[in-house]
C-alpha cells in the first residue's frame, strides 16, 4: 500500500532497481501502472514537471529492468523527467519533499544518490557526458554501459550535435534513447512498430534498417505511408532514422514508448547484441496516462498542485503582475509603436512573456529553438541590417551564449537588447536555474550597457530605455515571479544611460542597489531608520556604466557604502569597487561592503529563504550596515566578501 | 602593375567589386590568377592566413562577379580567408599593413569597410548572421542578398548546426557555400562536375540532385563511384547532401572551387531561381596555386614571412621555450606518469600542444572538432568516471563553453582541468582572439580554482598541481608567446592551494601581480627601486581561492597595494577589492589600485604594443605606484578603474 492510499502491490516490492530483475514483463507492466499512478499522486500534492515524467514512466521501468544502474550509468537529458526515475532509486520515502526546502531536487543531482550519474537542468548535455563516460570505461574505469535519455527538443540544440558527431567518430558503445513526444502514433503503424521490433529483438541489429525496409515495401499502401512516417518522424525532419546513421550510430526505431514488452525486447536486443553507438526512437506522449495532462502539454510542463480527479491547479494569489507577463505586455506595446522591434526566445516563447507580443505580431516573435548560441548570433545580424532586436533569454540560459556576446554583439557593438528574466535566485528550480553570474558576464564586456530593474514599473521604463538605444547592446535583468505593486507607468521613459536616482536622502550608511533586491534594501532602512540612524537609499539602476556623480556623492557623504545585488562577486559591487580604487576614493577610508550571492551554489527552496541562506535579507542587510559603522561586533569567524 | 613588382593588369583595372561587373568571364579568370599572385606576394611580406586565402580565390572572384556588394551581404566564416577579398574591396593598397599596429586587421571588421558587413575571427557564426540580415531584408531593411562562406570545419560545430535548422524552418532565401577543403577531386569527377553544374546552371535547382543522380547511374562503373564518392564527401558523412536537404536547404554540388566559369554558372543559376536556402558545396585545396602551402596545409595555415620562390619562413630566434610547447611536454610527462590523464582539444591539437601528448599516447588525446559546448561536458564525463582530464582550450574560445563550465563542472564540482592558453592579449589576432575575461568568467563561480602562472616554470609547477586536484574543477592561464626564460624545475612541484608568494619584500609599495605580467611587474620595481622606493612584489599564484594572509600582510606593511593582471574587470582585482571590502580593511584608508585591461577592445599589434596601449607597461605600473603614494600627480582628465 503507498503511502498515499493508492494501491500499488507491485511498486511496493521495489526498493530499488536490482529488485526490478524478479520481476516477470507482466509485473513489469504492472509496475509501470502503479508508477504512473503514485507519480501522479505526488506531483499533485508537490506541483512540478509532471507531463515529461508521465511520458517516460515506462521507459523508466524498461530501462532499469535492462540495465544495471547504478554500474550502468543512466543520464536523462534536462533531469525534469526523473520523478519516477526517482521512485524507482531508493527516494519513493521523500518523493513529497520535491523541489522543497531540504528536500529532493526537481532535476537529477549527483549529490543526492549513485543513481543520478550526472546531473542536469539544461537542456542537451546527456550525450557529451555518457560519451565521457563510455571512453572512461573503455580506458578501465569502473563504468558499465551508459544510456542517455533525451528529448527531441533538446537534440536540436548544436551541443547534442557536437556530441553524436563525435560519438560516431569515436565509434565508442553507447546508447541514446530518443524520447520523441512530438506527435502520437496511428494504430496502424503501431501495429508494424511491434512486428519490426519483434524482428530487432531477434536478429542482428544492423539487419534492422534493411528488414524494415524490406518489410515497408510490401505493405498495403495507406499502411505504407504510415511506417515511412513513422520513419520520418525524428525531429521534423524528412529521412527518418538517416540523420543518426550519418553520424555513425545503429538506429532502432521508432518504437512505441509506452509499451513495456516492446521496450524491454528493444533494449534487451540492444544491450546484447551493441558494438558501437546506438540510438533507440521512442515515441511517448508527454502527461501520458492523465487526461488532464495528455489533454493540455503546455500547462502541465511544470504545474502547482492539483487536484487529481479534476485537474484544477492551486493557483496562489498574487498581488502583482509579473515581471515576465509585465514585460510580455510592455514590449508588444513598444512594438506597436516601431515596426523595427522584434523578439527571438529559445524555446520558450511562453516563460519569456514572448507568446504575448507573437499573438499581435506573429512575424515578429522568432523561437530558434533550444539554440542559445545561434539565437544570439542571429539577434546581432538582425541588429545589422538595421532592426530593434529583443533577445528574451533566462540569465541561466543566457551563459549558453556569452562566447557570442562577446564576439558577435559586444565586439561589434551592434544593439541587440537582451531581456534577462530568471535573474537571481529562482526558488524550486534550485541552483541550476540561479540567475547568478549575468551581470559578471556582462558588465565586464566593453561596449555593453547593463541595468537591472529595481521594481516592475523600472522594468517598464528600460524597456522602453532599451528601445531607443542604437548605441551599442544593452541589457536589463529582472528577477522570477511577481513585483513589488507599484503603480505603473502609462508608458516607460527613456532613462538617462548611467544614471542612478536616490530614493531617500540620509548622512550616516547609503544602501546602494542593484535591480530587484530594493524592496528588501527599503526594508533594511527603515530597521536603521527605527533604531535612530540616518540612511541614504539609491538605486543605481545601471552597473555600466556606473552613475560616477552619485557614487562619489555617497562616498562624501556618508561613513559606510553598502552595495546590495542579487548576484555573483565580480559584477555591480565589484565594478564599484574597481572605480574607487581607480578614483583614488579608497584612500578616504570608508565602510565599503559588497553584498552578494555567496560562493556557493544554493539548493532549492522558496527565493525568500534563498535568500536567507544566502545572508541577503533586509536583517542580514541592516546587520552588515551596524557592523560597518561599528555598532555591532562582526560575527565571530565569518568572513563575507 | 602592382605595387609589388608583379604583372597584375586585370587586377589593376579593379578599384571594387563594381568593376568585375565589366569583365567577362575569361576576363574573371585571369584576375582571380592576379589575385592568388598578389595574394601571395602580400603575405610572404606580412605573414599570416596564407593557406585558406589561396583555397578562396576563385570563390572570391566569382561571389563579387555575380553578387552585388556591398548591398548584398557576404560573410565569410571565421574570416581568415578574407585577404582576396580586402584586396577587391578597395584595401588593396594597404595590405601591407596586414595584422599589424595600425593596419588593416587579419579578418573581416565592419569597422574597417562596408564589405565587411559582419566581422568573424571565430568559426560557425556566419549562417546565424547570414539569416539575421535575410529576415531583416523580408522585414524591409536596405539588405540584398546573404551569403555566408563557411568550412568544412566549421560546418560541424553545433552553433551552425543550430542556424541551419531555424533556416530551413524560416524557408528565408540565403545563401550558404560551403568551402570544402577536406580533399581533393580526382579528374573524371571533376569532369563530371562541369557537366552537373551545366546543367545546374540551366535548369530549375530543385531538380538538379534528381538529374544528377540520374546522370550518376548511367556513368560506367569507376567514374559512378567517383561521383558517389564526391557527393559523400560533405564533413565527412555518407549521405552527400542530403543533411542539408534535412534540414530544408536546396543542396548543389559539390562544384570545383577553383574552376571560375563553373562557378560562375553556378552562382548565377543559384541567385536567378532561388526562393528559399540554397547550399552550394564547393570543393577547394588549401593553399591552392602555391606548392609549399599545397604540400603542408598546416605550415601554411598561419605563416611568419616567407620567400615566395622556396617557401622558407622567417622565424624569430626566441631565447626561452614558448608556454604552448611547455604545457605539451609537461602534460606528456605528467601522463606518463598517471594513466588516468587525458587531453581534449577543440580542433587545435598543435595550437595547445596538446599534439606532444598525441604522438605518445594517441588513444589519450580526444579531439572533438570545434565543439567547446561537447568538449567541456565530454570532459565533465570522463571526470565523473574516475579520470584526469585536461582540457585545453584557448581563452577566447572557451567562452563557448562557458554554460557547460558552470551547470556541468563547477555545479557537480566535478574535476576537471581547463589549461587555457591565449590568455591575455595575443598580438596580431587582435580584438577577436584576446583572452581577456577568463578570470572574471571562471573566478565568479562557486567551486573553482583559478591558477595564473608568472613565467614558464610556474607553469610546470601548475600542471603537477592540477593532476593532483581531485577536489574539484582548476583552471590555469598562461599567455601566447615565449616565456621569461628562467631556470625550469626537473619536474613541477604541487603547489599549496591558494597560496601565493613574495618575490622581493618591501615597505612602501606592494605590487601583487598575478599570472604572466610578473616580469613587467619586476621591471616596474626595478624602476622604483631605482628611484629609492622600497618595494614589494608578489606572485598571487591563484585568483581564487586567494591568499588572505598574503593580502592582510600587505595592507599591514604598505601605504599602496597595486593589483597587476593580463584581464579585464571583475577578475583578480576585483576579487582582491571584494575581500578587502568583507574583511573590513578598507578602512585601513590604503591606496588600492586594480590594473586590468582597459574598458575597450584593443586592436591587433605586437603584444608589447598592445599592452603600452593597454597602460600595462612597466612604466605605466611604475607611473600608477608614484601616484597611489602621492609622489606624481595625477594625469588631468584620465580615470582609471
Amino acid at each position: 500500500m503507498s503511502a498515499h492510499g493508492i494501491h500499488t502491490p507491485t511498486l511496493d516490492r521495489v526498493s530499488g532497481p536490482a529488485d526490478l530483475k524478479a520481476l516477470s514483463d507482466a509485473e513489469l507492466t504492472a509496475l509501470a501502472d502503479e508508477l504512473r499512478r503514485e507519480t501522479i499522486e505526488v506531483v499533485s500534492r508537490t506541483g512540478g514537471h509532471l507531463g515529461s515524467s508521465l511520458g517516460v514512466v515506462e521507459l523508466t521501468v524498461a530501462i532499469h529492468a535492462v540495465f544495471n544502474t547504478p554500474l550502468d550509468k543512466l543520464i536523462w537529458d534536462v533531469g525534469h523527467q526523473c520523478y519516477p526515475h526517482k521512485i524507482l532509486t531508493g527516494r519513493r520515502d521523500r518523493m513529497l519533499t520535491l523541489r522543497q526546502a531540504g528536500g529532493l531536487s526537481g532535476f537529477t543531482k549527483r549529490a543526492e544518490s549513485e543513481f543520478d550519474p550526472f546531473g542536469a537542468a539544461h537542456s542537451s548535455t546527456s550525450i557529451s557526458a555518457a560519451l565521457g563516460f563510455a571512453v572512461g570505461r573503455e580506458m578501465g574505469m569502473p563504468v558499465g554501459d551508459t544510456i542517455a535519455v533525451i528529448g527531441d527538443g533538446a537534440i536540436t540544440a548544436g551541443m547534442a550535435y557536437e556530441a553524436m558527431n563525435h560519438a560516431g567518430h569515436l565509434k565508442s558503445r553507447m546508447f541514446v534513447i530518443l524520447n520523441d513526444n512530438d506527435m502520437s502514433i496511428a494504430p496502424p503503424v503501431g501495429a508494424l512498430q511491434r512486428y519490426l521490433n519483434d524482428i530487432a529483438a531477434k536478429g542482428p541489429l544492423a539487419t534492422l534498417k534493411a528488414v524494415a525496409e524490406g518489410v515497408e515495401a510490401h505493405l498495403p499502401g495507406p499502411m505504407r505511408e504510415g511506417a515511412r512516417r513513422a520513419r520520418q518522424m525524428v525531429t521534423g525532419m524528412p529521412g527518418g532514422g538517416t540523420l543518426f546513421e550519418e553520424f555513425g550510430f545503429t538506429y532502432i526505431g521508432p518504437v512505441d514508448g509506452h509499451d513495456v514488452p516492446q521496450l524491454l525486447a528493444t533494449l534487451r536486443a540492444a544491450r546484447a547484441r551493441a558494438t558501437g553507438p546506438v540510438l533507440i526512437h521512442a515515441v511517448t506522449v508527454k502527461g501520458k496516462g492523465y487526461a488532464p495532462a495528455e489533454g493540455a502539454d503546455d500547462k502541465y510542463h511544470g504545474v502547482a498542485k492539483f487536484d487529481v480527479a479534476t485537474g484544477a491547479q492551486v493557483k496562489a494569489k498574487s498581488n502583482a503582475p509579473s515581471y515576465t507577463s509585465v514585460f510580455g505586455q510592455r514590449l508588444t506595446e513598444e512594438a506597436a509603436r516601431d515596426p523595427r522591434i522584434v523578439g527571438i526566445t529559445a524555446a520558450m516563447p511562453g516563460g519569456t512573456g514572448l507568446d504575448v507580443m507573437a499573438r499581435r505580431f506573429p512575424a515578429r516573435v522568432f523561437d530558434v529553438g533550444i539554440a542559445e548560441q545561434h539565437g544570439v548570433t542571429f539577434a546581432a545580424g538582425l541588429a545589422a541590417s538595421g532592426m530593434r532586436p529583443f533577445c528574451a533569454i533566462y540569465s541561466s540560459f543566457l551563459q549558453r551564449g556569452y562566447d557570442q556576446i562577446v564576439h558577435d554583439v559586444a565586439l561589434q557593438n551592434l544593439p541587440v537588447r537582451f531581456a534577462i528574466d530568471r535573474a537571481g535566485l529562482v526558488g524550486q528550480d534550485g541552483a541550476t536555474h540561479a540567475g547568478a553570474f549575468d551581470v559578471a558576464f556582462l558588465a565586464n564586456l566593453p561596449n555593453m550597457t547593463v541595468m537591472a530593474a529595481g521594481d516592475e514599473a523600472e522594468l517598464c521604463h528600460m524597456i522602453a530605455t532599451a528601445a531607443q538605444h542604437d548605441a551599442g547592446p544593452i541589457a536589463f535583468r529582472y528577477p522570477r515571479g511577481e513585483g513589488l505593486g507599484v503603480e505603473m507607468p502609462e508608458r516607460g521613459q527613456v532613462l538617462e544611460i548611467g544614471k542612478g536616482r536616490v530614493l531617500r536622502q540620509g548622512r550616516e550608511v547609503a544602501l546602494l542597489s542593484f535591480g530587484a533586491h530594493l524592496g528588501e534594501v527599503q526594508a533594511a532602512a527603515d530597521l536603521l531608520e527605527a533604531e535612530g540612524l540616518s540612511v541614504t537609499v539609491a538605486d543605481a539602476r545601471f552597473a555600466k556604466p556606473l552613475d560616477h556623480a552619485l557614487i562619489d556623492a555617497l562616498v562624501e557623504g556618508h561613513q559606510a557604502i553598502i552595495t546590495v545585488e542579487q548576484g555573483s562577486t565580480g559584477g555591480f559591487g565589484a565594478l564599484v569597487l574597481h572605480y574607487l580604487a581607480g578614483a583614488g576614493l579608497l584612500e578616504r577610508g570608508r565602510a565599503i561592503r559588497t553584498m552578494v550571492l555567496p560562493d556557493r551554489f544554493i539548493d532549492q527552496a522558496s527565493p525568500a529563504q534563498m535568500y536567507e541562506w544566502a545572508g541577503l535579507q533586509a536583517a542580514d542587510i541592516a546587520g552588515m550596515a551596524r557592523r560597518a559603522l561599528r555598532r555591532e561586533a562582526e560575527p565571530r569567524g565569518l568572513r563575507l566578501v
